[in-house]
Formats: structure tokens, sequence, C-alpha cells
């Protein structure tokens, strides 16, 4: 790995990011054709956060939080920081200290390949982290990675500059060339959403309202009324 | 697999069911005699939530929430959707839009092998929901499975218009044939707990309560002081 | 395994113990020199408690319970009930009950290497649990195991008069010999730490108050702007 | 749950049950629909066994192996021991004595949703074992529970009485009934097998062999140089 | 998604590919500093081979092989076959049939992020694979998904093209462009383990050779006798 | 975490050690009362090694194996290697050139809460161990832990010196004090396993041979023909 710090690398635009995160990560995801979720294993460190900010990456040793602090000077208002590890821990690298720094420079919030500690203090100073542990395991400052390089999380490349979405849904990337499409696609789908569940709350069955009740034949789904089954499995 | 919809199974009282549910699952699985309990892994979207209803039952593909558009129509008021997948996936089949439809038809909750998603949203709602991960990975709608047909979660048989109890210990299901037994054995625990509960408020000790003290040595429990204790590790 | 229950061992001083849990898990695990912590398994069993106690320790059965009805009677005020188990289980060993009876004599809190129940009663009651799963899944009471011997959680083996410490981060132990040296490298911590966050507030950055700056080069960390980076993957 | 022995469940043919054995768990699940597979946790305890056999069922407490001892002697030349218990256990319920006992009576392996031990002195006996752990940590006999009574392992319900097959690709269960079907199904699918096997040495291609080149432009699928595609990339 | 097959990427020189399968994954993995790897969830499902080759890569729905037919067609002596799922399963996508078709083409073998089956024939074959599961549950072909597009295992992006190396310690990549480099860094690698190896086989130490030793105590590390040590433990 | 070496600590007696070794894991286990076992998780990189050594033992930082390199100086013919992790990590700590190293000074083995790599190459060289995961990911060598201090591996703590014992049913440890206890006790389960087996191979039944056929009713326990269980199932 070279040990790099990349300097202002281009971010989409934070006001677009903003946006983006109010659609919520369930929306963005089904607007991009379901692409680019983290997975269900990046959990809120507390409930009711929902974000969107530019990925500022960071790439960390297990055990070593050292990187995290040479990314914090890498950080502008509404920036993400994103945490990997170069292989898998659960040690708590960030905690409520960093997210002063952070909070202080207007960093939104932060993503962690590892856990996060501090949770009440995070909580109470409204500082959104998503982990994939809460841990009070702390870390050493011994061995260098990288900041501003393209790194994988949950399965997703994430480069800085590429747009990060955060709620109690999990965590989602939108890479900087589709944010237009995102911002396109994620409103014809709230849109789309609002009609819906207009619809649904009047009663309308998805099976017609998606036209999928003339397609069940073509699935070789059949209708059995229950006297009927029970008797087959005599 | 059969691709087959069930309609009109017979189903549990819907009373019964919402008194079993104010019963509480750990009321009831302790009741019945520690049956029934779907495991720690089905876990509430949202903390609160206090039902019982009649199961509806339905076998996705993994991937695919195809026939959870098809059960929805199946849904009576007091039911409980209870979706299985024919191999283990986390993706979130089920959110928001699902909630408001089957909320409408009066269903109680719903209980997810796979994932959940919109999970603000259905707490802002008040639909309960229990999965076995939160994650807004979203489905196709491809191939066919099965509604109201026997199914498995949690290592639980569960047949369409069982009971299904939900909070936050997790979840259960009483067979239909059980429900009776249910109901009296969980009202003569819940008066058993009362007075327990109002005897150990007064320092009575369960080993007194229980009858334990005096099984004590036969179980070969031995007493001795740290002292003595402590100069047999020397 | 000697199926013993050892009396009234030595233990911390109950007013040390509850000043050490003031303090916090990350910060004395920290002070301490980043030992005594039980791991991201440990999670609370409903959020916001912090509290420190001494320990008595139990083993139970996997499915078997009937050891905590035993160490019941072993509790004093300030004391936290820590349950081992001789093998893996998530089943609810503990519950509503248990904490009713362990309130009333001034226990502080439970913390299970299995699961446990009646989470809504809990907190309702105020009552601190932590644990590796909800589980309503109940026990019998056929096997015996031990009280106030030296048992493994975690990864940290706890002696009974240990204080354990547990919040929203997590459980931790401090030995008994340790509590001197934990209460006075606390406080140091969470004096340095109120400093730290002030500075931060203000914008320094970790790099320069922990004297990182200048250690870079000898990390081999390299500064490179984008254009330079971008151009150096081609 | 009911502490019950069932004596002379019916069960399926042993010829049967050895036939299917040979065809294997991926042919006759496919061949059967695609069900009845107890998942990936079920691995065998050495490689190369290959059987079928009809099930003893048995529901042990976990950490307790009483039942075990129960069900020998329910057991007939040509069964299979399926061992379930009441809540997660990894211990190592079964081991050589038990392998010895069984072997005497033409038991034909034993499928165990806990652990398993002794995996050297199995594999010298050439004793078949399916589990989802290794671990010689014992058990007592202290708790009840039932024998031959329906159980669930890996989301599968067993009958006593329906066949078990077990191979290096895991366990699966054909209930009783469907034994005939399984049959004439399973061979067909060996025979099928065969010739597309024949065809793929030769160079054939599945696309055309299953007829699915001409469905691709319906899923949506377009072919595209490199050189078109890493332009769309820019 | 875009569903896609991307026809005739450049790949890696094949021969080089092979050379490096020989060096072996750990070996390479140092030697281009210590990146790469695809984590141990990806086990081989046979002990003893040891292969390296170009990537072909794929995406699936979970559950569904569709587009692993789609991708033989892609595939030319020397590659490998490298499967994502755009969602976590693991279902055995893949299996003798697919490998009879591989093998006739002239590939190497197959990773899957998916399960494998058929595991004791595929060692029969001799046709090497590496995936997260072994499991016998069959797939479906309704999903459109792509082909030869860069996809991430492991949490690391493989481009078609790309060289993968496989042995018992599991699965990495190396980018088409740093093949020169590991290479030659590969090469150099094994001879210094050569010397090293020889070294260590007439009793010096690694402490000596590597130059540690006279680093120890900038480390903080202390030397002391056992009676001393216990000495200070009271 | 004190970062000491602690030298020369009393060791268990080495033929000890090794006749311990050659009653295996399953058998000594049992024989000190279902203590000591360090659970499933620990697995053999290779099957079919049954050794007995004394522990040396080492506390690592996760994805750094500095210490290791310490602690190969302080082994001794008979010693077996037991590396802890300050936290918890898959990276694989030691291979192939730390065995070379260890075998050199006649150590017996090696036990890793960590990793394992060039499982190919120990195999051939015979050198036995067992970790929780095989891993090629490589270590730094930046931070300093502790040699021949108490460390705890799957919930059982060792001292160095004491016995630790490994075969295919996994890993257990041997308190020094216990030997002479194990000594005996495993021997006299032989002999008892050697006569049961006898019987069991004659056909008696363990409901016998252990008297549990008379305590059978007191467990609650009722035989019931299957015509007769049917019949309540209705």
């Amino acid at each position: 790995m070279r040990t790099v710090v990349v300097t202002d690398p281009p971010r989409a635009d934070v006001g677009d990011a903003e946006k983006l995160g109010e659609y919520g990560v369930a929306t963005v995801h089904e607007a991009l054709g379901r692409v680019g979720y983290l997975g269900p294993e990046y959990r809120p460190a507390w409930s009711g956060a929902r974000i969107g900010g530019t990925a500022v990456t960071v790439v960390c040793w297990p055990g070593d939080n050292l990187m995290i602090h040479v990314a914090v000077e890498q950080c502008r208002p509404g920036d993400v920081l994103v945490v990997a590890t170069n292989s898998p821990t659960t040690d708590g690298l960030f905690g409520e200290l960093f997210a002063t720094a952070l909070a202080q420079r207007g960093v939104r919030g932060v993503v962690l390949a590892s856990g996060v500690r501090d949770v009440v203090e995070l909580r109470e100073m409204g500082f959104p982290a998503w982990a994939r542990a809460v841990s009070a395991q702390g870390s050493v400052k011994a061995t260098a990675g990288a900041v501003n390089v393209p790194v994988v999380l949950g399965g997703q490349v994430i480069h800085p500059g590429d747009v990060v979405l955060g709620d109690d849904d999990g965590v989602m990337v939108v890479p900087r060339a589709d944010v237009p499409r995102a911002l396109t696609a994620g409103q014809a789908r709230l849109d789309k959403e609002a009609v819906n569940r207009a619809a649904f709350q009047q009663g309308e069955l998805g099976l017609d309202r998606y036209g999928l009740r003339e397609k069940l034949p073509d699935f070789g789904i059949e209708y059995l009324s229950y006297e009927k089954w029970a008797e087959d499995q005599r």
C-alpha cells in the first residue's frame, strides 16, 4: 500500500450531497438501479440521523488510528469521513474527541469499517456515525496508511469526493459522476412513491398497480382454496 | 416447491391472538413449555411494539419480493405477515410502501427471515416489524414462491392461521390448536409471576420460593468461605 | 468444575466502583493501558445506563439458570452480577423476576455471557443489563455450577470482588488490585480529555497537539496533490 | 415440549433411502424442485462419505445428551440419527462411543444441530457424521427431551421415517411421501446430467443447450466490446 | 446496474499469471506490500490446488446463475472465473457441469462470493474452486447481471483481465498493471525466504536476522525473570 | 498492558505433556470434569496432528507479529507457542518461516487466536498449528506486547508452563497444577472407554450400562407407540 495523503481531490457539490441525504438511502439506492449499498453490517451509532456529504477516505491498520489524525486536516465543510482498515477489526478507532474536531470543521458524519466508541457522547453532540461494531477498545498510532485514495467498505468502492449517504437503513455511496442522475432519479422516485403511497392508502393493490396480476400465470402461480390444498396434502 | 397461493385458510381467533400478544413472548413461551420461540436473530425494527395476530405465510426467492405483492391481497384484519425465503438472505424485501398497504388492510405487523428497510418510516407509522437484518438492498420481482403454505423461520414451523406474537424479546408462534391452552396457561403464568414478583420485592429468595435450597446437596453444591476456598487454591 | 458457592469474598470499595462507573468504560479502559474490555459482543439491553459495581460471579450450564438462583443470596448492595456459561449459549437466562430480586438487594446491574429477556420490563424498572443476545428462550434448573469463582467473559478474567463497569460502549473489568490506579489514571485522563476537547473545539489538530506531524516522514507518509496522484495512476 | 419417546414409527424403505443416497444431495435436491436442503452450516466431520437412511429423530437440551442414549435403542438397520437441540449449541453431544453403539445396530450415520467430537476416531471407523461444529465440549445427562417427534434442522422439518441424505455437499431430507417421486426424478436428473456433461465436454454451451441465448434480449442484456464499454466509462 | 456483457477485455499475460500462481498467495501478497487478499472467508472446495489465471468477472443476482451461463462463452484458456453477487448469498451457484464446460475451454478455476456444490466431483476432476460456502442449494435463471465489469469480492476490486491467484491460503488479485512488479518482487521475496529459511534451520533468530533486537528498548519491552515477575504480581 | 518478556517460567514436565497429548483432547477434557476446552473456533491447519506441550505465551497487537519474533527465543524443546491478540483479528500472524525456526528449537506446535498462513507448507513440514482462521494477510512489526504472561484464548486462561493439547477435536489447556490429576484421570477414562466400547460393540446399551433406564420415569419420559402418538396429534 502506498502510504500517501492525497490533498484536495475534486468532490461532488456539497449542496447536491445534502439533497441526496434528504432523499434517503433506500430511495437513492433504488433510483440508481439498486447499487452502492454498503450492506446490513453498517449500523448507526444512534438512531435518527440522516445525512449526505462528500467522502474523505482513510485506510488504517487494525488497532491503529494514526491516519484518522492525519485525515482530519484534509476535511472540509460538507465532508463525511470514511474509514477503511486493511484487515478486519472491530476496535473503536473513533470517538468523541475526533467528533469534536470534525464537527468544528463542518464535517457531517463518519462511516467506519471498524468499531466506534463514546456512543452516548456522539448522540448528545448529534454527530452521526455508522460502524460495524460499538467497541471501547482503544488504538495505537504506530503504522502508516493512506488518505484520499479509493477504499472498499461493504463491497462498495468509495473514491474521495464521492457522495456518501447515511440514515437508519444504513450507508450508501453515489459515485461523483452519478450525482446528477441520482438527483433526477431520486426525485422521480420520491414522486412515484408519493403517488403509490396514496393509492395504497386507498386500498389499491401492488398486484394491480404494478401490473403483476396478469403475469402470475406466466410465473406458474396457481390459486387453490385451502380445502383443495389440504386435500392434496393427504 | 409448489408455486401456489392458498386462499382463506382457517385461522385462530383474532381476539385470542391479541390477548396472547398482550401476555408477551417470554410469558407465553414459558407457559407453553418453552417451545415456539424464533430465536435471538429476529429483532424488532423499532422498540416498544407488542402484538399478536394470525399468520399469513409467504415464501420468497432471495432478493425477490414478488410473492409479498401476491400475499397482501390474502391478508385480513388481525393478520401478521410472515415471510420466509428459500435460502438465506439479508436483503430488505419489505419497506414503507408495503406497510402502508398492509396497515390499510388491518394487518398488525410483519416478521421477515430476510431484512427490512425504511425503519424510520415504519417507526413513524407505528407499523411493527421483526427481521434478521436492516437493509436498504432492493428486490426484483422475477421468481415465483408460495403463499399460505407452512414455513420455517428460526427453527419453528408456522402454518397459516397460527398465532404469531412479537415484542422486544423477539417473536414466537403458537400453533392454532394450542391457542386455548396458551390462553389458560399464559394467564396462570402471569398470575404466578405477579405473586412471585411481590414476594421478591419483599426480599424472599427464589432458592426458598421454588424449593431449590433443599435440593442443593443433591446437586453436589457445597458452600465454602472465601478463606477456605483461597486456601484450597494454594 | 468444582460445584462450589464461595461466600463473602473480599470486594473492592463500592464507592470506588461507583466513581469508576461515572468515568465510563472507554475512559477507564484507556487509563489502564487498554486492557479489561469485554469486546463488542456485550451490548446493553437498553440504552443510557452507566454503572460501576463489584462482581458476584456465576457459572451456569447452558440453558440452565439454577446457579443464578443460588447467586442472588450472595449479592450485597453495590454488586454487579456476572454470569458465565460453561459453553456458548444465547438462551435468556435472566429476566424481570431476577431483576426484581436483585434490585431489592441493592444490586446495580447484570452482565451475561448468555442472552437476556424481558427487556421492556428491565428498561421500565431501570435495571441495567448487558448480554450477548436478547432471547426469550427459557431455562431449566437441573445442573450445578459455581458462584464466586473466577470466570472468563469476553476474553477477560473476572474475579469476585473485582470492579465491573458498564455503559453504552460495553463492559469492562478492573481487577480489585488495580482500582486505586484506575481512579487516579481515570481522573487524569478525564482532565486531559477536557483540555484536548477544548483545544479541538477551537480548531487545533491532533496532528499538532499529539506531536504527530513531525513524525510523519518517519512513518513514510508522503503528501501528494490530487493532480500528481492522478497522474501517477495512469 | 412433550417428553415422549415414540416407538416404531413407519419409515421409508431402507433400500430406497440407500439408492437416493447414491444419487447424492445436490442431484436429489434439484430433482425435487430445490427443497429440503439443510443449508451450508451442516458440514461432514470427515470427507468422502455418501449415505442415505431413514430418520430417527431426537431433541436434546443444549449441553445434554441424555436423549441420545434413549434414542440408540430405537434405531434399526438403515437408520440415520438426527439430533436437534431446543436452543442453539455447539457442544459435542456425540462421539466415538455413540458411533460404536450405532454402528453395531446398522445405523448409517448421524446429523447433529450441535457439535460432534472424536472426529479422528469417526473417520477411522468410517462412521459418517454431519454437524454444525466440531467440539470436544462434553455433556451432562440431566434434562428430558423427545425421540421420534418431528424436528427442525437447518430450516427443514424432519419427521421420523423420512429419508435423510448426506455427502460432502451437506445434508437434505426427503419426506417419506416424496420418496417415490425423488427416485424417479433423481434418476431422470442423473440421466439428463450425463447427457449435458457429454455435450459440455464437446464444447457445447449452456446458453445454447438450455435455450437461454434467445432470451437474453428479453432479460435486457446487451453485448458491448471492451473498447465501446471503456469509452462509455469516461 | 448496467446489464452488459463486455467482450474481449484486455488481459494480463497468461504465462505471467501462471508464474505468479506458482509463487503462491502469501508470497505475492507480501511482495506487493500486503494488498489484494480476499480475506479468510474464501476457502478452497478441496485442498492442494495452486493456480494463477486471468479474471473473467460475473455479477449474479442471489439464488440465480443465469449470468454464469453467459460468462462461460467469454472464457478463454488461462482464465479464472470470478463470480460476485449483488447481495450476500451462500447458494451453490456453481457445480460440476459448469466445471466441465470451463475445463473444456481451458479455464483454470473459479472464485465465488456465493457457495459452491459438487465438491466431490470437483476434487475428482481436479477443477479448483474457492468459495465462501459449500452449499447444494440450487439456482434459478431469471434475472440479468453483468459479465466483465469490475467487481468486488472480499473487499478487493477485480477488473476483467487482472490476475487472480488461489491456493490453500485463499485468493488474491494482482491488478493487470502490477503484474510486472509482482513478478519481480515475488521472485525477490522467494529468494529472500529461501535464505531466511536456511538461516532459521541453522538456529538463527528473526530477532537478530531482522535487526529487531536492538530496537526492543525503543518499543518499551523489558525482560524480567519469572521470579522477579512473580514477585511483582503479589 | 505491561510490555514485558518473562524468562524461564516454570513449566510442567514435558513427558507428562506428551502423554496427555496422546490421551487426546476429548478424553482429558472429560477426565478433568469438562473444563479447559478452547471451543470450536480453534481448528487445525491440517488434519491428523495430535500433540501435547508446555505453553510459551505471547500477546500481539492485531496485524502485528513483532512479539512472536521475541517469543521464539524463549521457546525450549517440548513447548507449544500460544498466541493471543489484544483485540480480535483474523490476520495470518504465523507461517512457514516461524514454523521452521520453532521446529529447529524442538517446539511441538502453535495455537493462534488470530489466523495462520502457509498451510500447505505447514502440512508438508508436519508442523501442527491451530487457529481461528486461515489467512494470507501479512503483519507489521510496530507495537510491543508481552511474552510469558497469562493469556486468554477461547475463554480459557493459559499460564506459561501450562500443558496445551491439540488434535482434530480442537485445543485444551491443563493448568500445570492439574497435570498429575489429568494423567491419572485421563488413564482411568481411557480404560473405562475401552470397556464401554467393548460392551457397545456387543450390543449393550448406554441406557443400561450407565443406569439411565431406571431414572427415565423421574425425568418424566413416557414411551408411546407411534399409533397412539399419531392419535394424540389429531
